[in-house]
């Protein structure tokens, strides 16, 4: 049998891998249209902030070894252009020689990921002006910072990507301003743990500014200067950090279902609307566990387990993968911040009545020294008294406290009895009741 | 209504104040045996470990709030000797003046607490011996290690308190060697990880006598000598730190009925076999989520939880507390060490067929600078599937993941659902895969 996966990042490798070590004789041809494989491209900003590492340290297996020690046909360069459903084929060229390819299938992989999104206007493709997706832009901003000994660098959007750059690009003593057309950082966000995250931002020398619609970016010497309807930035580098969109494109095409944000619709196998075609990756969607109903979070691991998933049933070895609940997190200067669950705006949107409770508790007991604030924000449903989703900022104890509520979430519990989970305690460590205990017990007297 | 609480710690104190909180109007009357109410037991070592503390940091609400904000009849120096059920009267003597007192009740809650078990043999009520329980006791160690410039301390035992004792000894400088007679060090534990716990007690000089029977303890001058059967232990203090038991003896001599470790029965409601009286805290029991089975698993949260159900109860707000998934955080130097759920020997106890795995993973993701070694070992039922237990070490992301854990074992999740869960990812804080889903991945194998 023949497994043709298009893509060798995290979803498409994974499940070369994994195909390789279920069923070493299939034959698994991954297609990827770059030069780099299975890397670690959430690590991108830590090593952009540290000029004396190399890109390629974040690399975690390189080519040579899915070859050779894998049995897997890897194939770089080769960019697929379309997927012929009926004769199951695809085709496109080869970088390198320009050379067209066509390979058949018995089973397809679509693993194409998903690339940043570029706002409309003028002057996005100039030099200078950079997005960070790949291993190959990494590397190009690296490459720019140290050529053009930038100084100063603006960054459009405010997301998580957006913000993790500011901090490495302050790290490497650049001066940061942040723009976006939306009124609100992080709108999913309740306003108290926003406020928060702006503050962190300010207090490390990140300038904000919110609500300015970009009307295009323009180049004098070595200056970009970033035009908006009442401001004008300038700066020697820009980095677009908006979002990112699926690379659906050639699934839609190929006449495959897409649906939510664009992304390619899987069912739980894995499997798009021709049961012979598998998406996994930031380029399919997902079942949110809260909803039930389908979402669009491309996200890490996610991409690694959906690779498995659709591994594991090419192999006819059943999996289902019930859903994703939104778990997030990201760290920006002193602050981790962590969401999972349904925002306040998206309860709403989904039919619940949400209600929400915001409390402030410590990182530490009472009286234990070095204890810091965690805010923390819950939504639970009135009708059904479910759990929601929760937010949480705080400066220790964060990130790995979130993923409570995530289970609790995948088990659709209530609010009343996520209240009742035994949760560890130690002084160095937190509250006797826990800073997601204490904001449930709170929320529940809102939901009675 | 008259509602009288034996005890003013944790439990007690939690049920008289939130009794107030929902009806103001409602007789509560607290006796308590010592001066000290509502404080950070588990707080004490890290007390002791900075000679500048005062121990009364460690106080989060006085006596006096309690009796003039809240209105709680609270009576410090109040022994309760005996428990009428049929005329429904409490009566002891008052430390102070030696007076008798009775009191009738309504509804009674024994909170007593529990005590620091003190071993067989000679020599345990010597000057120097102490234990840690309340915080008169942690302040007679302070004043022996100041009075006595205590240069090296033995501790027998080698549980919670024990480790985070030595950690305290060791800050200010004294030597510590600790004794047991048992072979192993934490025997709940997987043996990989309790190697990690002996290593980095050694790291800290903390000298480990294990397998040693202590026949007494004897004083010459300024030294106490813990003669053990092979060897004999010298120090100007010795720290008894082998366990607790239960301060049940009032309530089984009222006829009450006692369980597990001699605590004192309770239902989910916390009532005991007498429906008018209530036990709360480290003197009751409790159902395990995991086996629906009665415990004993003296834990701060459980004494508040508890606390606050019976006051609901007593006021008429029916509340039901599922169980304890034992979960439980502790630190010794640099080390994090948490569990929840049941250990392998538990789990054979409890009818189970547990299979484990102990996996290494890291804190942070690959290439991710600073990174840690995180030790996980889990626990699954191979007859069902379900997750029966987790345990980790590690210096960093631990207490708070084993949370995760925790949730899953409330829901009796299957290792197969508990492995799909979207835990949070980001390189400063953990691998893409967090390490209890690479553990979950590796069990999944063993019990298919």
């Amino acid at each position: 049998m023949k497994f043709v996966i298009i893509g060798g990042d995290a979803a498409g490798m994974s499940a070369a891998s994994r195909v390789k070590r279920t069923m070493p004789e299939m034959d698994v041809i991954v297609l990827e249209k770059t030069d780099d494989v299975s890397y670690s491209a959430c690590g991108m900003p830590y090593n952009i902030a540290d000029a004396n590492r190399d890109m390629n340290d974040l690399v975690v297996r390189t080519a040579d070894v899915f070859r050779k020690k894998q049995g897997i046909d890897l194939l770089t360069g080769y960019h697929v252009k379309s997927i012929d459903t009926k004769n199951r084929i695809v085709s496109g060229t080869v970088r390198h020689n320009r050379e067209r390819f066509r390979f058949f299938y018995d089973r397809l992989l679509i693993a194409t990921g998903g690339r940043p999104t570029i706002p409309a206007g003028s002057g996005f493709d100039l030099p200078g002006v950079v997005a960070l997706k790949n291993l190959k832009d990494g590397r190009i901003i690296k490459a720019h910072i140290r050529e053009h000994t930038v100084k100063k660098a603006v960054i459009v959007g405010m997301g998580y990507i957006g913000m993790e750059m500011a901090e490495a690009l302050r790290e490497r003593n650049i001066d940061v301003e942040m723009v976006k057309p939306g009124p609100d950082l992080l709108p999913w966000m309740a306003r108290e743990l926003a406020r928060v995250v702006n503050q962190e931002l300010e207090a490390n020398r990140v300038k904000l500014h919110l609500g300015c619609e970009i009307k295009g970016i323009d180049k004098t010497a070595d200056c970009l200067h970033i035009v908006c309807n009442d401001r004008t930035l300038t700066a020697e580098m820009v980095l677009v950090a908006i979002g990112i969109e699926p690379n659906s494109e050639l699934a839609a095409e190929a006449g495959l279902e897409t649906g939510v944000g664009n992304a390619i619709a899987v069912n739980h196998q894995m499997q798009t609307s021709d049961e012979r075609i598998y998406a996994a990756g930031d380029c399919a969607d997902a079942y949110h566990v809260v909803t039930g109903q389908k979402t669009w979070i491309p996200l890490a691991l996610r991409a690694n387990r959906a690779g498995w998933a659709a591994a594991d049933n090419v192999c006819g070895k059943e999996t289902r993968l019930e859903g994703v609940a939104g778990t997030a997190v990201f760290k920006v200067f002193n602050l981790e911040v962590a969401r999972t669950g349904l925002s306040l705006e998206e309860s709403h949107r989904f039919g619940f009545e949400p209600v929400e409770v915001t409390i402030k508790s410590r990182s530490r007991a009472h009286a234990h020294p070095g204890a810091e604030t965690i805010w923390v924000n819950l939504i639970g449903d009135k009708k059904s008294g479910q759990l929601l989703g929760a937010q949480m900022v705080g400066c220790e104890g964060v990130a790995h406290r979130i993923n409570a509520a995530a289970v609790a979430l995948h088990n659709r519990m209530s609010v009343a009895a996520f209240s009742q989970t035994d949760l560890a305690y130690a002084p160095p460590f937190g509250p006797v009741w826990d800073p997601l205990l204490t904001a449930a017990n709170q929320l529940l007297k809102k939901l009675s």
